[in-house]
């Protein structure tokens, strides 16, 4: 993403400084490898992707453990459809259920199951441990609190957008 | 992912401090929000998935654009099953190209067709333009800087795993 001869235009605001593109290409490998070894641990010690996982803890952490498939799609990044066909594939499993929503009978809904909590709960402390130790033992205590901020800050400016579509 | 009462066991090295769950929920939220909204760009405006840009992307870093189907996996985060289903995709499309690698006829590798390069070239600037609307513009440098240093400690961290699968 540096600027090259072979590129046909800039960005309206011009490419990433150097350091932006440090910190960018540094972002996006931990991004990708803790990606692959998340799930990489999820499948071997509780038989879920973290695709699954990530839909778990996105119900988890809603009321009553439920939110419209819309609302699921933004919360975990995925487009409409991908959302509906991984929810599909884990009601089989029973890990959770849809139905349409009360308010609104076009809108499907998608909630825990009392086995979605299970294996939720179950799957918890590995991947916790995991994390801690490819991503928070290597770093002192500052640049934990740095990086808080840090992502606070991107956060919240990603908040001022539109809401994705709900 | 916090100490609860429901939670049956607790990870080897405890639950995650009070900061480091800060870092993470706001890393995470970031994480997912990021790809959700450069996936819509790029579906927008270079009819992309973030999916196939991250295999576009991670080609054109490697010498001839060229890797194993198990390589592009690790770089990319997912595993060999899905990278092999979604390379075939991008084939159809012109994007890539696959064959056995000379050196075993076992392993197959993709390559960057011409056709990937350009797309890949003329995606390349809305894209970057949205990174750094979204995630940097509302960083002073200095927080660009820790978040460089960061990032490169704990890709470090995770360098000194075993490779993935390769």
């Amino acid at each position: 993403m540096s600027e090259n001869e072979t590129a046909p235009a800039a960005p309206h605001g011009g490419w990433l400084s150097d350091e932006q593109l440090r910190a960018w290409i540094a972002f996006m490998k931990v991004r990708l490898r803790m990606s692959f070894e998340m799930n990489r641990q999820l499948q071997a010690d509780s038989g879920l992707s973290l695709a699954d996982y990530d839909v778990l803890a996105a119900l988890s952490g809603e009321p009553e453990a439920r939110m419209t498939l819309s609302g699921l799609s933004s919360k975990v990044g995925w487009e409409l459809s991908r959302t509906s066909h991984h929810v599909k594939r884990m009601a089989i499993r029973g890990l959770v259920e849809t139905r349409r929503a009360d308010s609104d009978r076009r809108v499907t809904e998608a909630q825990l199951t009392d086995d979605g909590w299970g294996t939720l709960r179950t799957a918890a402390p590995g991947h916790v441990e995991l994390v801690r130790s490819l991503f928070f033992d290597c770093l002192p205590s500052e640049m934990v609190s740095s990086m808080a901020t840090i992502f606070e800050t991107i956060d919240a400016n990603l908040g001022s957008l539109p809401e994705p579509t709900s």
